[in-house]
């Protein structure tokens, strides 16, 4: 577990470099600095509140709190926590690991465009309380995890739905508000691509996310089994090589040409759709996960485009579209399939849907009222790295004006 | 070894940037995308037949075949397998990051004029066909395993030679009928250096290859024996470091200059060397066995600019020449060194060399007379990114020309 | 124990990232190689003597030596070492991955100016001789250990003061002899920013070294009591989160920039700084030394400079002044706070400090007088690469000229 805690952790790495691998030089200061808040502060809010408010006990099923900080007296921290398997510090710092995922996502969706203070706003609500209360209704033991019964409800093993398209939401409802870059869409609403300054970083990017999903995935095990650990690791690879093929298959097929972004970010939408149903899976059918997935991310960067909408990252489809394939896919395969199961992820996904969307929508809004969510003209044309932080990312080198 | 699987993974990563840092910017996307699809789609060939050729059970030595897919019935993942210390997903998992390795390996000596397509079709046939069928020889109780009857036969720990040499004997092969890029000989034949775009990433390819290694021979105790573990990993860690020193000292006395890809190619090669007889020696045996990897390294690469053979990556010297090497010292040195030993390990290098060499000339050449093998003269001067990607692996900055 | 060691091999590449993202492109090749030998030669020194003299056994408190090389018998191998919470080997080479961190801090801190040479000279006699000593005055038993009896004495868990602030005072004397760098100070002494190269590899740097500090502080629990070591993984982790926070935050008000760098270090400064008392503190008094230690980076990085010493990375800050904080912060803070701890802590900070400070004088003093520590103007100018190495890091692009 305290392994998985620190591959976890290592994720975040992964996602700021494929989030500056696959955007412009010019904003590359801005977007590390983001991740790197969201790493510090997203703990921070966890620590206060946010692990208190995911699992507040004994709860109504929709909003609990257990009060603030973590315990500290001797029962807390004594080895009969969680049967054993896995200490109160642990357990804190493995799902304080994940909570900071949420905004990560959001924050690559909105990169080139957003201002700094805003974003650091809208992390701090969207940490410490929107992923929290939603993680509360199902791994809280909420009105989510017993929708069927004591025995039976939505089932999501690693957050397919609970970290991913809570993620995936909040950036939807944000780039809709925040609008394209300049420059994205042309006359007649034409996307052009803008191509990203670092694929070798993206890359790593990506490599270090699929490192990382052997802690987020294996960790959610949360016990030492080594049998089910395994099959879950083995169902995670699986699906990630799987969408990795799906997307690389479709999208040479569909656009002639071997494309390396949707190579990286079928392998990401495998993990994300398998991330729900890790341990229900046999081989094969995370296999057709994966592929699916793989297919998924080829369809959805071309919607998101379509629907003039600008994801630098696909993060939407990625995060969201496949979060939903995953939870979905939990009724549809695997030991739990059936059709009461498929309406009880229905019920998660929707669920977490509208609440994330409203919260987003309410947090966001507000923003753009007020204090303003969009950085003016000039600053986006001559990057966010000038203006917000007096700071060259590449200090040695020429750049290309765009 | 659970860990260790994904340590073993995140060599793939190690691979990758090695292969970009020490090859032209023009190439970068191209290495990046065969790496990445080497990876998935070597995974996915183990998951359907791989693991099944190289663990055949009961068979005669030389060629068996267990069927294709998975056991996924309550035997195979029980916690009995392997006497409890591993599950057979862990075993498939862990044996499966390893598959794509000799294909990376080939991949690296070809970079900068292969093909892609062929260069596809070779690693699925390598990776799906030839790794396994040699490894069974050995890890799955093969001919080589008893060679000197039930008790003794030819050594190989963790893959000096099932792994490193087989990689080994591909490229050589490959870069022979594929020919030297344009510009790397002059009149005379005399070798012109071509420098990589980007040591910096070479040398987080070589640390991340050396943590690797952590899982790679550390996992192949194929138990949790802390006594023989730990001894592994310290024999492992101190080849690595004589083997850059040797270098370093090397070629540094030889070329009178503080060459840093001859000491990281010098602490691959010592790890390389150590992987065969990791768990037989003492550290001053591992000390040895490293620094004469290290002059190996400066010698074989001055050798293979000699003989007119171009290897970017210096993959022939640091896989082959050393893997055989490693092989040998188990004969040499360590707790089975003696001349029956050496002569198993001989025989064990042979068999290997001549099986793949043959392999991989049918395969290559059988490819270079169909479609071909090699980009024509403008896509290699323009770049395979441009040509076979549209893409730019780093879009913001002005590059030289080559 | 064995996955920490592994971890904390990785920190060396947070290291190098670290320091050649925050200096010039012109000196890449040559702060590499400088990291590539320390980490090698520190292995290899520390096998050869180091650990022996680190681990004397019985030995009169100040200095002893166990002899040369490593126990071979069964006896040195068997689970009963350590009582079975570790094996010999294994206690090896944790220590071993630690020695070269010393001379690293030492490294960062002289970049862009010094000779290679004296460099390589001054590692061997700094992690061969200096850091073990200083470590077995406490670690081996030696006379820190037990200042105030057998019960009572110095504290220091992780290395605060032996490992960090032992770089840092050799870092500290070897800016002061080896004087700034051309160009840092202008007129009447005011310092002129450099810019660092890579700010995404300082930044990939930072969130590796934060990883490791999982192996470091984790490992050094020194046993795998879950309770401990998932409790000294959440302080550490709150410690550096706060340090971020409290560096951003202190800066942010100062300087009215949002400064990348300063938020990066500070998370490294609460890392040194918790690293002393990791196992000693509650949550609430991590996150306090935190954001003390965060602020303090602040502060610090405007001293070194108003002494117009120039520390290209800020080591000195962060290993040396937040180490001696978090010395203290025993002292202060957790479960041994008291006047006598204060004391001994005192003692601690103090009997380092002056012995590496003596130690490293002679050294560097001995160097500057003989073969020079210095390299000439024209070859500072131009680039350590081009004139130590022939290289140029990244072949491929144009250069600025700085």
């Amino acid at each position: 577990m305290m392994v998985c805690t620190a591959l976890v952790f290592f994720m975040h790495s992964g996602f700021a470099f494929l989030e500056i691998g696959l955007t412009r030089q010019k904003n590359t200061i801005n977007i590390l600095f983001k991740n790197i808040f969201i790493i510090t502060v997203g703990l921070l809010m966890y620590y206060i509140g946010g692990f208190n408010l995911m699992y507040p006990g004994e709860f109504n099923g929709f909003l609990g709190f257990a009060g603030f900080g973590l315990e500290t007296d001797a029962a807390g921290v004594s080895a009969a926590y969680a049967d054993g398997g896995y200490t109160y510090w642990t357990d804190f710092l493995f799902q304080g690991m994940f909570a900071a995922t949420a905004a990560t996502i959001v924050s690559g969706a909105v990169a080139e465009r957003i201002k700094l203070g805003p974003c650091m706003i809208f992390t701090v609500i969207y940490v410490g309380l929107v992923y929290p209360i939603v993680g509360s209704w199902q791994w809280g033991g909420g009105f989510l995890s017993t929708l069927g019964g004591e025995d039976a409800g939505f089932y999501d093993f690693a957050g397919s739905t609970l970290v991913h398209s809570v993620g995936g939401w909040g950036a939807l409802v944000a780039i809709w508000l925040l609008g394209a870059r300049i420059g994205k869409f042309g006359e007649k609403g034409k996307p052009n691509a803008i191509p990203g300054h670092n694929i070798p970083m993206a890359t790593a990017g990506v490599l270090i996310l699929w490192l990382g999903w052997f802690g987020f995935n294996g960790g959610s095990v949360l016990s030492a089994d080594p049998a089910l650990t395994s099959l879950v690791l083995t169902t995670t690879c699986l699906a990630a090589a799987a969408g990795g093929i799906g997307a690389f298959a479709v999208s040479t097929l569909a656009y002639k040409n071997y494309d390396l972004t949707m190579f990286l970010n079928g392998i990401l939408g495998g993990l994300v759709g398998i991330t729900a149903g890790a341990d229900l899976m046999t081989p094969n059918e995370a296999v057709m996960i994966g592929l699916i997935s793989g297919a998924i991310i080829v369809g959805g960067v071309a919607l998101i485009d379509r629907l003039r909408l600008d994801d630098p990252v696909g993060a939407v489809t990625v995060h969201l579209i496949c979060g939903i394939w995953g939870t979905l896919a939990v009724g549809l395969f695997g030991s739990k399939a059936g059709a009461d199961q498929l309406l009880y992820q229905l019920a998660g996904v929707g669920a977490a849907g509208v609440f994330c969307m409203l919260s987003a929508l309410t947090i966001i809004f507000t923003l753009k009222k007020t204090i303003g969510i969009r950085v003016d003209r000039q600053e986006e044309l001559e990057g966010l790295d000038l203006h917000e932080h007096g700071m060259d990312s590449y200090a040695d080198f020429r750049m290309n004006q765009h």
